[in-house]
């Protein structure tokens, strides 16, 4: 398959079988989306956070059927957190049910955490590239934002949409603290349920604490039977404003591909070093010694590391 | 201070002072735990993870009591999962008020990830280490067992406590089946509230497809009142007779080392190419290229990565 004409002609199988390859770390596909970088930049990309069972899906399903409305062609990447330790169906499943998926101007795809060492940032940042060049006007990420990896991979979009339930109480006070500060707007989903208000009062007043430039709107929904979702389309679209003018947009995509950077450095170093089979045997070796008590684990390090880097210059010398 | 011989003397102080130092990756504190590690190894260390509101503080508490009764020495840290955003002082908090800590049998420690680069895991483990030398005898480690980051500091332990509270119902299927796999032990805590007997069947339904060796115990426990907390000391007492016979014990806790050598080398790389100064700018300058579609985050890697590699090559080359 040519995939650099593919992607450039937006073929949805030469779209889906290069995410396939970036996330098996694929350097063909890698290559690919290096050179057609520079056609991305132009989609907007949304983040939606929030603890489990806050109805994320639902929302982001009905948000992308009314952007289609407006002719904007959508696509949802969905991060799994499940699937370090399972096959992770969950979310895999919800999409194959999808009618959203039928649709030719929708892209939806599910993505693990299983096989990757910490890659899983990375692999969803390339298919945002990948769908970006392809022409998608918005691209939702949908994650548990609980763990500190969920967080990162959603800190990296440009609006962030935090979905809260009435009800959770104390529980998600511990959440709350540590996803107030990423969030662009808030949203109140199944806000029939009993104490929808008080849960909205509490955000405003968490707010009220905040001095950045832009107040993320609060807004109430109900996302199964379509209510307020023409409200929380308007609120992105403040918010895309918001950047733009503000200037706030740029600083943050400066922002994102610092920690973009930061992070593919860190893959292919701890790939070359630690996954490296001359050295697998090696880390093995050291492993037992420390669980032994022979060797403490920072000697170990230093050892490995001091044959590791020489190994790594070598390669990089050949490259460059 | 003479941390060395403060440690090895189990003096408070000492220890509280190691493992601040530890934390700001201090070489000298480190240096004293690499010569003392070989005192290590004696304690048990227990994980204890769950969902928010499970109640995971209390039932700690109460496990740490019961084991004073035996003469036991304890040592509890908490990982707060809110610090990378906020000051995190919820556990902070509710360790200041513990009566636990005027006991000298008792240390308590919250530790936060603010100001880490994936560095929580790293100064947990060092912790871990210093009041293992201090001769405690039971380590617990409790953490918000949702995002990977976190996850991955309970694997590291002998043993994990999985606590479930009843009528979190289809809201923690997701969390279940990315924990079930790391669990040796269950509790369903607040176990008079309704539906405790169905999430302990749900619990054993889906150990019943398990095929390991150790079929980790379901024990219904009310910790506010004390009940069920003997029952649960003794699951850990046999599932650390079981790590003991069965050869386990040393297979875990080699697997153990091995992710914290790999931790040690990606910190200490990160460290050295990512933050130190003369590459930062590099760093930032190349990200507004990536923003503005210069140039794109693999080329900009590749080339960041053949500068620094360089420099750290010739500073091992120098230590070794």
């Amino acid at each position: 398959m040519d995939l650099y004409n593919g992607l450039l002609n937006k073929e949805k199988r030469a779209i889906a079988r290069m995410i396939s390859l970036v996330e098996r770390n694929d350097s063909e596909a890698l290559e690919v989306l290096s050179r057609l970088y520079k056609f991305s930049g132009n989609a907007h990309i949304v983040g939606i956070t929030g603890p489990p069972g806050a109805g994320k899906s639902t929302l982001t399903d009905k948000l992308a059927k009314n952007l289609r409305k407006e002719g904007k062609k959508i696509a949802i990447i969905a991060v799994d957190p499940t699937s370090p330790f399972t096959g992770g169906a969950i979310l895999g499943d919800r999409i194959r049910m999808n009618k959203l998926s039928t649709d030719p101007g929708v892209f939806i795809r599910s993505m693990g955490a299983r096989g990757h060492l910490g890659g899983i940032s990375k692999a969803t940042h390339a298919a945002v590239k990948i769908l970006d060049i392809a022409g998608y006007d918005y691209i939702f990420i949908e994650t548990v934002g609980v763990g500190q990896s969920e967080i990162d991979i959603v800190k990296t979009t440009d609006t962030v949409i935090m979905v809260m339930v009435p009800g959770l109480g104390d529980d998600i006070q511990a959440l709350k603290a540590g996803i107030m500060e990423i969030a662009d707007i808030f949203v109140v989903n199944k806000s029939d349920r009993d104490g929808a208000d008080r849960t909205k009062v509490e955000i405003e007043m968490m707010l009220d604490f905040s001095c950045s430039q832009w107040r993320p709107p609060v807004t109430k929904v109900i996302a199964t039977i379509d209510k307020g979702i023409d409200e929380l389309l308007a609120n992105v679209s403040e918010h895309k404003d918001y950047l733009v003018s503000s200037g706030a947009f740029l600083s943050k995509r400066i922002l994102n591909s610092e920690a973009e950077i930061i992070g593919l450095i860190k893959d292919k170093i701890i790939d070359r070093i630690v996954n490296a089979s001359s050295n697998k045997n090696d880390v093995k070796m050291y492993a037992e010694r420390v669980a032994k008590r022979e060797i403490d684990p920072y000697t170990a390090c230093a050892k490995l590391l001091s044959k590791s880097v020489k190994e790594v210059n070598d390669g990089e010398g050949k490259k460059n």
